[in-house]
C-alpha cells in the first residue's frame, strides 16, 4: 500500500490535536502489544526514522524500545555473520526478543535490514498474536549509495565487505507491507510522523 | 551472604509502609536498570518467586518483565541443548536480551538454572553498568526431587532425561551471590517479598 500523499497531508493537520493521545487512546494502545518491523537497505533510514519515533512515543507516554540491527550485532547476535542462513537465524532471534518485549508492554520498534521475505515472515510468524506491523523504507540504492552515510557502499563495491545487501547480496522489498515510507521526499521527523499516525489509527488498531 | 533473620523479620514488619513504594522511591528505582538473576536446581522454586515478585511490582507501579528458561527454551533459545556449549549460549543470549529489557526501563527477572559460575560471571559481565542481583534460590537436590513438580526428576533418574542438572550435569553453587532464599523454609510469597525488600534496599541501590 503506498501512502496517499493527499490522505498525508490531511492527517497531519489533523494531527496536532490527535497525537497528543488523550489517556483512553494511549490505554488502547497498551492494549494492543505491536512490533513495527522497519526492513529497508543500508543506509535508508531505518535507525534514524525508528529513534525519532521512540522520541515522540515518550514524549506522548508511551512506553517503546528501539531494536537496532547495528546494535544486536554486537550482542545479542555477535555470533553472526552474512550468510543466509546467518540473516535468517538473525531475524528469528530478533524477531523473538521483540515478540517478548512487545508482551511485555513495550511497543517494539525493529530496525532490521532483513531483505529476505521468508525472514520477514518467519518474524510475522513468531509475532504470533502481538501485532506486527511491516513497514518498508523505500530508498533506491542509488540514494543509499549517494549518502553511504556509513562509508560501506564504498569498501562493499571495493571488495572489502562481503555479501552486502544490494551489492553483493539480495533485497527483496515487500510485496504487501503495511507502510511505505519513501525517505528521498520525506524528513526523517515527517516519516516518524507519518509511521505513528499510521501506527496508532484506530482502524489499525482493530 | 546469608540473610539475618532478625533483620529480615524487622524488615518485614517495616516494609508494611516502605514497600508502598512512594513517587520518588519508584522513580528512584527506575533510574537504576535492574537484573535480577534467579539461579538454582529445576524445582527450586525460581519460577514461583520471579512471578510472585513481578505482581509484587506491578501492584507498586513498577513495570517488570520475567525471562524464564522454560519459555526461552520454546522461543529464543529453542535451538539450544543442554551440552555444556549450549548451556553457555543461553546465559549468553538470556543476558544480552536482560540487558536490553534493563535498559529500556524493565526490572527484569531472570528465571534460570544457570548452573555454572563461569556463565553467570559471563551474564554479569554482559550487564555492564546494568545492575546485577544474583540470587541463589537455595534448595537442596532431595528437597527438589521430593517435589518433582514438573516429573522431571523422575524421568532423569530413569535416564530418560539426560544431562539433568543435579542428577547428570553438575550445579555449582554461587559462592558470593547478592542474596540467598531458601526455600524450604520460607513460603513463595515470603521469598518474593524479601527479594523484593534486599532488591529496592537504598543501600543496594547505591
Amino acid at each position: 500500500m503506498r501512502p496517499n500523499k493527499q490522505k498525508f497531508k490531511m492527517r497531519q493537520i489533523l494531527s496536532e490535536k490527535r497525537l497528543k493521545l488523550p489517556d483512553s487512546r494511549a490505554d488502547t494502545l497498551r492494549k494492543y502489544p505491536t512490533i513495527i518491523w522497519l526492513t529497508g537497505l543500508s543506509g535508508s533510514g531505518k535507525t534514524s526514522i525508528a529513534n525519532a519515533l521512540e522520541a515522540m512515543l515518550t514524549a506522548d507516554g508511551l512506553h517503546s524500545v528501539v531494536l537496532d540491527g547495528d546494535t544486536l550485532r554486537i550482542g545479542l547476535n555477535s555470533d553472526l555473520g552474512f550468510t543466509a542462513a546467518d540473516r535468517t537465524e538473525n531475524a528469528r532471534r530478533t524477531a523473538e526478543v521483540a515478540r517478548m518485549m512487545a508482551k511485555a508492554g513495550l511497543i517494539t520498534i525493529v530496525a532490521l535490514i532483513s531483505p529476505m521475505r521468508a525472514d520477514r515472515a518467519l518474524a510475522r510468524k513468531i509475532a504470533g498474536e502481538v501485532r506486527f506491523f511491516e513497514v518498508f523504507i523505500d530508498a533506491s540504492l542509488a540514494q543509499c549509495e549517494a549518502r553511504d552515510v556509513k562509508g560501506l557502499y564504498a569498501l562493499a563495491r571495493a571488495g572489502s565487505i562481503k555479501q552486502f545487501t544490494g551489492i553483493s547480496a539480495p533485497y527483496e522489498p515487500p510485496m504487501d507491507p503495511d507502510l511505505i515510507l519513501r525517505t528521498a521526499d520525506w524528513t526523517v521527523s515527517d516519516s516518524a510522523m507519518h509511521l505513528k499516525t499510521e501506527v496508532l489509527r484506530p482502524t489499525s488498531l482493530q
